[in-house]
């Protein structure tokens, strides 16, 4: 199930990057599994990972490799996340850097893999080293839709998304694509994204606009409030398009910057909306803060809260819950008579009660859309902040009732 | 549904406090739906409210009473909870306690109103007036069971206990009433629950007595993650025991203290019990920690994880779940290699992976039960916390995606 998912658009190339995807027998027979990014040399990496105390074994030898260097070469598996799996699971993530390194003729640091599936089972490594000499063969700059399929685990769609833009009075390209749609509430990026640009930048620079695009786009979503251990997502930029950024700041970083984060929403979206069993795409806006951290707060507290949520599924008006869970975040309310809540734009609440102007129709129909937005103005302040997450449904439990059966 | 529930005990009558139940006809006809609780002048009162910025108006008016003077009755509806109306709530909640307070020729501040219901609609004054000539003319000692009976929403079943001891020779007895299975992770106490006992004590001394068992009981407890607006517990002392306590210190105010702990622990874990949709019991145990407040974090975060909620719903010994969930907890934690986690006592992780030791089948096993204890060792420290919480079920979807209509 997936709510008002429009087709994926068609993924432009990026040029020095070459994706290969096959189905190597990781955990499913003919499944697609196994995927490598490889880029040209010159290429630069910005990437963040999940905060998780139990971050997973790719994530840490990632992490490790792409401080030393700038990568080469992506691999990504599915069917085991090879978390919790201790020194073993170090040495398997090892391995398939090895060996892909081996292929590819360059330094096993400059590869990072990533893994999402089972936790706390062992990666079978032959099988991904097996794989490793078809993907690469296949390996092409049209590989991104394969690509798109072959991360996918609980995910029912692929998630793409690119821009176009032109700067110096060139143009310039992003592209990226990402999985996910269980444990997923980000704190840093959220399961894998992969994203790729022809502009030139410098690590820094590259890195500064990454923490800006993801602040609002992969670290703003929720499904079920659960952070994974194997959250990763990496922007590699070519420079192939002949444009460089040369600062963090100014014109042309700010246009790059919004592009980037254009993509990250569109992918970021797309999780929420292939959201486990979800059947509602909710925007939970939170306006007249004091902070935007404060917003930030209130917003996580009604994206999680499984009343507010299970009545989002039943198309049920049951405004009473979001003030519920306003009601119990963690931050100092000045006036609660000041507070306002709406349902895609219709007044519910003002003045501590009911807006006598609302007709449960209305709040009725509103809530018959698949697309949401719950406004929350809390009357102390100019802060905001916008969290995306999806409904609870009866497919939630069932799905991670039997997700390993 | 309701989690392995023993059958309530017979409640023990508390000199100097009577019972009154009777069906109204608040929102559902013919169902038992007022409650009056009288108690002897010199009786004292200790309470403790919920923190929601959006206390329901009952909520406010019983605070505020009771900072002024000790009570002489309590007055609890069903139906509807009188949250978000505003004033006009607040002067409905006023009016129930003039009503009764007339009734009774005492003062309306020395009458305490508690609701639960619906959010937003307003409470039906009539109604409740109507009703209670007849609660207060059927009111008796051995009322607690009706009343059990009559404070109930989404419950399935009536939850009491009651504790006897010998205090200075003298029989003393403490019994209580409660209900609550959604909306359930109080921050202060849960719902609604009404203890008394027979042991004479200064108001300060009791309120001592109460926040101490408040902590580990009502306040360590989670169904749903989300708190009420209408949480409220009172405990009422009429000293017709002819024992009584003279300080918030020393050996007979332990042995109080236990014993009211003992009977408020009761009360709670009967909630978790029949927590909306419950099929498993489940006791989250961490110890190891820096602090118990560091526990504490780590307990609710696991005790919250829906992902978690639901494989136990499963009976699946899915552990990577749970140290998912402790790898989200916003703690520092120094060496995750320290953590051990085990399931009913079979331990499934340790030293970062797997226990070399474990076997699925015992994973399994251990899950079948009804009554699972979720254990992990943080291995930094010797804080502990223990919350009790249930699964996340479909029925809880359909409960909470069906309750207005």
């Amino acid at each position: 199930m997936a709510v008002g998912v429009k087709a994926m658009p068609p993924l432009g190339a990026i040029a020095g990057v070459r994706l290969g995807t096959v189905a190597a027998g990781i955990r499913k027979a003919a499944r697609q599994d196994l995927v490598v990014i490889q880029c040209d040399s010159g290429t630069t990496a910005a990437a963040v990972f999940t905060q998780s105390h139990f971050a997973a074994a790719p994530v840490i030898v990632a992490k490790a490799h792409w401080r030393q260097s700038e990568p080469r070469a992506l691999i990504i598996n599915t069917g085991y996340a090879n978390a919790a799996t201790g020194e073993p699971g170090l040495a398997d993530a090892r391995a398939c850097c090895q060996a892909l390194a081996q292929v590819l003729s360059c330094r096993p640091d400059e590869v990072l893999p990533f893994s999402t599936g089972v936790i706390g089972e062992r990666l079978p490594v032959s099988a991904v080293i097996a794989g490793i000499p078809p993907a690469v063969g296949t390996a092409s700059e049209d590989g991104w839709m394969d690509a798109a399929h072959g991360i996918m685990t609980t995910d029912t769609v692929p998630k793409g998304a690119t821009c176009e833009m032109v700067m110096d009075g060139k143009p310039v390209r992003i592209t990226g694509i990402a999985k996910g749609s269980g444990m997923i509430h980000p704190n840093m990026a959220t399961m894998l994204a992969f994203v790729a640009t022809d502009i030139g930048s410098e690590r820094p620079v590259l890195q500064a606009a990454l923490a800006r695009a993801v602040k609002t786009t992969f670290n703003a979503i929720s499904v079920d409030g659960d952070t994974s251990t194997n959250d990763a997502l990496v922007v590699l930029a070519t420079g192939r398009s002949g444009v460089r950024l040369t600062a963090a700041e100014g014109p042309a970083f700010t246009q790059f910057c919004e592009a980037l984060e254009q993509v990250c929403a569109e992918l970021a979206q797309a999780i929420v909306r292939d959201g486990e069993g979800a059947t509602k795409f909710v925007r939970v806006e939170i306006s007249g803060a004091r902070s935007d951290d404060q917003a930030r707060i209130v917003a996580d507290t009604v994206a999680t809260s499984p009343l507010v949520k299970t009545a989002l599924f039943a198309s049920d008006p049951n405004w009473g819950r979001i003030l519920m869970a306003v009601g119990r975040a963690p931050i100092a309310l000045d006036d609660p008579d000041r507070v306002t809540v709406s349902l895609n734009g219709v007044r519910v609440f003002r003045h501590g009660m009911v807006d006598p102007d609302y007709r449960e129709e209305a709040g009725q129909k509103a809530l018959a859309a698949a697309d949401i937005t719950v406004g929350v103005d809390l009357g102390q302040g100019h802060g905001r902040a916008v969290v995306h997450t999806c409904d609870f449904s009866y497919d939630y439990v069932r799905i991670n009732g039997s997700y390993r059966t």
